[in-house]
């Protein structure tokens, strides 16, 4: 389980530290920013998580492993070849980020309640879903305000549903299934939904629509 | 005084998640946008007061109440009929907002005073202000941020000093006259002041009116 | 110690006070808005480092002479004759922008080391450096975001990396300096590095320099 858990959370930072990274290079940062851009959106999350569960100093700031692969990512995405194909190419641009921002989200929703429930085994299921989905869109929240673009959450298409669907998943599973099994299907649940929507434009209404 | 407080904080939560809503709809945000801002703006200045005050996990993720509230808020603001009066009625709408504003930054001023009482009755004014003002303008800091506007702290008249003034007479209040009495004392100061500074264009000098 | 200590927190106050106030003068904010944004400045750094840490509630809620030194900053500035030199000369604007900032960095920067080990001095040399970054650019990374503009650490030169170059220097060199060696030669390191890189346009590779 701890291997387990321990390879999702690598998956999560690469991933979220990419997302971070390819924003940063849209706005033209430097090699600088793209790591710091980078990092924040890859701890910035579980940060965000630790204050709300009491955990202090926050575990990213005791463990240098995931800002390290964070940073490792970032300057990976800057390599003139692969910068070059990804920044002339709006399309795979727009892929990647979606599909690397989906797997953060998956990722670090169930993350969350893994969190809550390591510090705490007896949360009700309200507390889990909310740490759940603050973990999952916090990271890239972070890195939208910074990045002076409106937060994803606010605009893109199902992103909290998607978070909230997988979170409720995952805390309602945990007491019938094995906790892998629970966090499998929440993150797959947070991943579908956010591909799919994106594949079929699936819109809300806006309060524009008036009839 | 438990229903004082429970009311309080139904009138502020409902209060914030409107002006929430409203920004978001103004942003044209599809459904589940105007939602999450209308649930962040009514419980991010309480997050922000618990964390503040070492309250972990803060209240807001306890007791579900408070999201639901504000869930509710603003999926009726949400309706068409009322939707399309306010989209389209451009003075209706400025002065919903400032009035929902308003009474949001007065309730939360007073009770971010009431929590950090509550928590330690042995505090000093200026930690009772501070919190006060804190929780106060907190919900409507984040909102700002979230939507891409500057924050009405920096740019409105005199926002940040109607919850200061209000705060500072709830705090100074509390050792004289019942507390009920004080937060009522301070919520209305917060509101008169805040409502006749719009109404009378109070402006304080700006750092472009060189003489 | 306790002089030193107080006098370095003493001018950290009063540089990143004034960054804030100067800033919110550039975006024509009113009296209270440059005061509130010098505040912010001044003490969001020390806050977020605070609750990282787990110091409920943080230092600045309980003492408010850091508050008070930034209020009378903001408002010395805001002074008709100063102000009007100062909107009306861009360079002179640019110059002390970037000395207030810089010394509010490197103060800052190292203050956060001072007090990770003040509140337990067994901590990693990773969480020390992480947690001086962080108050560092903290206050400045609120203040830019507030004002609506993209945080200074994302897009100014090396602004990141002297904090990082300093705190790390700084917590490496408190094992074999005494502490207030090591946070001179941390402060610096920070106010060197920046000075320089502005001077002389250092610039790292962007994302558009593609070859």
């Amino acid at each position: 389980m701890e291997t387990y858990v321990s390879l999702l959370e690598l998956i999560g930072t690469v991933a979220f530290a990419a997302s971070g990274a390819l924003i940063a290079m849209k706005k033209h940062m430097d090699l600088l920013g793209v790591i710091v851009l980078g990092v924040v959106t890859a701890v910035g999350g579980g940060i965000l998580r630790d204050l709300i569960l009491g955990i202090t100093p926050p575990l990213a700031f005791r463990d240098p492993a995931d800002a390290l692969v964070a940073v490792a990512t970032s300057i990976l995405l800057f390599i003139p070849w692969l910068r070059h194909r990804l920044m002339h190419n709006q399309r795979l641009f727009d892929v990647i980020l979606l599909i690397m921002d989906s797997i953060g989200l998956g990722v670090f929703t169930v993350m969350g309640i893994w969190n809550a429930l390591a510090f705490d085994p007896d949360r009700s299921t309200f507390l889990l879903v909310f740490v759940g989905v603050l973990t999952g869109v916090g990271g890239g929240m972070i890195r939208d305000v910074l990045a002076g673009n409106m937060p994803f959450i606010l605009v893109k298409y199902v992103y909290a549903c998607a978070s909230l669907i997988g979170a409720l998943a995952c805390a309602l599973l945990w007491k019938i299934l094995p906790s892998y099994a629970a966090m499998l299907v929440g993150m797959l649940l947070v991943l579908i939904i956010r591909l799919l929507a994106a594949h079929y434009h699936w819109n809300l209404p806006r309060a524009d629509d008036v009839e």
